[in-house]
């Protein structure tokens, strides 16, 4: 494939989700992304080669929310290695994102990292007797590197709108601490969590600060090792299960790629060597997950033959 | 990769998983399977130049129980096409194979075509206002026709044994048709599942009957069409978020390939656009899938880089 | 109270449910009782002393349907004795009438065996490998006796009417069997459970049929002991607490009485020591119990101080 | 029944307990409570008339937990009338006492009073906006008036320790909080129900506070009215259908009569009409009611033939 071919596939991605009517409703549980102008929409790309195609509004920063678990779960397995699977399971839920119904059954122990109680158990590895300030600044410097860009930053008004709105989350993470899967103070974990779903990035940020995931851990342009190709191919495949909640089937069987949405309405999804791609669109379909998004990355990977489904992937 | 080494790798891990003595439990719910002997185990990889590699017991006939629920899959999109998804979901279940509380739940609509409720879903499909008896000969058609071997057969006593003790699927069937999700009379349709579970094949054959959805949907060897390329991605992607009931996420984890499972032993995988692969070893892990069987599968894709979760697939 | 009073009580309350548009809705997923006319309301009051009151159509045969429970469990522990607690179990199930949800997690033991799955876990009992028509015959015998009336008959119409659409029950019976919960085969069970649930019966005939529940196991005007004290107790304590499914804690709330209602639209409910009491209207409330008559024994019990709860009734 | 007679079989009872070896479990998930000696036995009983017949240890104070449910369900009712029942039903919940499950099937309104949940939920509807320590000294003057002693107190080490270890608790009223079922700060609320759990009584205390449930809702030595006749019976109905968490069933069964346990080991019974009864004893059995107290209340009910399910009671 051309340079040429991707960005021009990128350029009328999109127009066409500009021109769209149907674009989901705004996440409103959490005050401040209730604001958002749903309009929007960037999409970016980044190869193996270095070659970046954007379209859309793809320098504007917006809230990762739980795209952060895909770092957050990274972090962890560099700290705790597989006892990170002591705490959390790896299989879908067969629930929304913020259920509670399969904690009790389970005895605190998620299903997964990329729900919600999971990311929280998954922080508590990462916090690790911490004070929650080191963690955050950890975490957010994690993803400066990642993305090479330093100006990447935590939008505090988001932390603070969901720790004064975070009941459920709160409740997962006593639940938790109840059955002792939490080790550190349940208000410091949430403190954490709340923060690092808070960080801001651009559609062109995220696509660079996955590109570890698409080349077997590796950061292509500086030959950087940030995981063992082995962890990167196992974050890979709970995203493709575990990545979109009660939507992850669909999105294998639409997308046919690993990926992880937030409810600020970005999708992260990793082409296994080949590219790392950013979608963002605020509007949420019922399951959670951006609207727009996963429509425009139907469309990317049915035009350019990207899907591990197929050989056309390989 | 030549073919030496590919038949060197089956070799080996026939060998080691010959020598290992943990091996799971054998079904025993199904009284005719639970007489097999758990100590044997078989793998075949044929590839898309059509080069068959084979280790271990590889022509004994077992029962594919569940995996033929892949291709009931696939016979009933091409009856029915996308209606079968307003009969049956996409989603992992989050559940035992034989779950009848997420049917409770979602107004009789299966999670998913790979656990029972959602192949006995499927049936109905296939069935679709023939006897019985022509819909298994169609099925067992299929099956002969896709492995190009007219010697598959279908082992009465299995489906025997299955129909007079299988309550839980009966009452999963009865459970859909009060919901008005079966539209043929209970018992024709699970004479029919009944039938299709208890056929009897080799490794080899089941390779090869898998081949079609390693290629786009079409069999190398002829460059007959099967299903259209889409079609076969998409099938691809529910094995792998679905293939292996509340085990799905584990297998994506660790072998990175779809795949599906059956209680006797048996389990096909996909390494799309490069080979298709039959392990089978009578011992079931908890999750009811065969415990050598993913082992084996875990150390192929290891040694020979195949995983659709890196650049090692592509 | 004088005879008098009590006539009058019930006659006022005939002419208010009369008066009344609200009726519910009559239940639909048994064809045959589809059809029957929701203006139609009875009330008949069986005192110790032997008198009757009546109100409206109490000489109307009508569907005693999920009553008869209260008669099969009595003959089940006169059959099985306490052995019929290791196949059912006395607390309320906090679900609808038909769950299959608890049975699954509970392996297969009905929570109470006035649910529709308990129920069927009790005709078994009184099955005992018999024949089924032996067994129906019994229980129509068991229930002409207690309402020394010859005539009570059981609605084939409506026996059949149910075989053909019990898919949840047969769902249910199947699931139990699975689990060895029922003994016999599970389509005698079910002949037998919809026969005893086709019963035809007036309010006239359920009123005097329940004297002995509130007469401490003896019917008064013979003194003949049905069952024990203690038994007698021990049922109307099931009836309090599981009798009108999961509007059970609304019934001992509103009314204050062991009672037990049927899709029929009938409610036999018990005075300790007074009366026997049956109201009918076909019209059902969203817990799948009589609307009016629900109210009709909130006002009777009102006026009367008739409630286990105070001193009125003491 | 004379005095003597009464008081003769309290004595025997106290003794026949003094002497069984099978004790239950100490509840331990609340530290404090972890300590007590589980040796200890004590029964109290008031009659109409102003008897009092005790046994054991009945002027040893102990934690009463959640028998403060009823006190704070009838302040509830007093406060906000029918308002209540918008925020908790009346069902039992066929759940364990601190289920979370039920909540999130039913949108955050708990199923009763007397689970955690719901007693959380009254507990906000008692605080209506007032300062923590004004509703806890409201809640303990209330007991003091009801058993007409000052002494009672708030044992604060124990409401420490509920405060430090009640992440399950924490979880139920953030869950609850995030529904907006309650109006309170969940800190608050949470204050004030450990607080009133953390009362301490010893069994003679109880069933003094008790006399208004047994008498038409008022206090008989001085014809006070606490609540309306129809109010104290629908408190006691609800306390026959819900009061041991997923034992109630049982209790009905086997005692018959209203009643609430806490986790301290107390029950409070009625005798509708007759009179208040209170027993003690700190292990539980596995629904986390007191194991020597439920059998203590069998066998005084059974010799004296106190039930509200038989004419022994009327």
């Amino acid at each position: 494939m051309t340079s040429s071919a991707l960005q021009t596939a990128v350029t009328e991605i999109a127009e066409e989700m500009a021109a769209r009517e149907d674009r989901g409703d705004v996440a409103s549980y959490i005050p401040e992304l209730g604001r958002i102008d749903p309009r929007q929409f960037a999409i970016s790309v980044v190869t193996r080669d270095g070659e970046i195609a954007c379209g859309g509004d793809c320098d504007t920063a917006f809230s990762i929310q739980s795209i952060s678990k895909v770092f957050t779960l990274t972090l962890a397995l560099g700290i705790a290695g597989d006892r990170v699977w002591n705490r959390v399971g790896r299989e879908p839920s067969g629930s929304p994102f913020n259920s509670i119904v399969q904690l009790e059954r389970e005895k605190g122990i998620p299903r997964n990292p990329f729900i919600n109680a999971g990311a929280i158990a998954v922080t508590d590895l990462v916090l690790a007797g911490h004070q929650p300030r080191e963690a955050i600044g950890e975490i957010l410097r994690f993803m400066q590197f990642l993305a090479d860009d330093d100006a990447i930053f935590i939008d505090r008004n988001v932390a603070l709108s969901e720790n004064a709105t975070g009941f459920n989350n709160r409740a997962l993470a006593n639940f938790m601490k109840g059955f002792g899967v939490l080790e550190n103070e349940v208000e410091h974990v949430l403190g954490v969590y709340f923060h690092h779903c808070a960080i801001a990035m651009t559609c062109r940020q995220l696509a660079l600060a996955g590109r570890f995931l698409a080349h077997n851990g590796v950061r292509p342009e500086t030959g950087y090792s940030v995981v063992t190709p082995e962890r990167a191919r196992r974050i890979n495949a709970i995203m493709l299960t575990c990545g979109h909640y009660d939507g992850s089937g669909e999105f294998a069987y639409r997308v046919g790629l690993p990926g992880k949405s937030g409810v600020g309405g970005g999708i992260l999804a990793i082409v296994p060597g080949k590219a790392s791609v950013c979608v963002w669109s605020p509007g949420l379909d019922v399951t959670g997950n951006s609207h727009l998004g996963r429509i425009a990355l139907e469309l990317l990977t049915s035009r350019l033959g990207w899907t591990v489904f197929g050989p056309g992937a390989v």
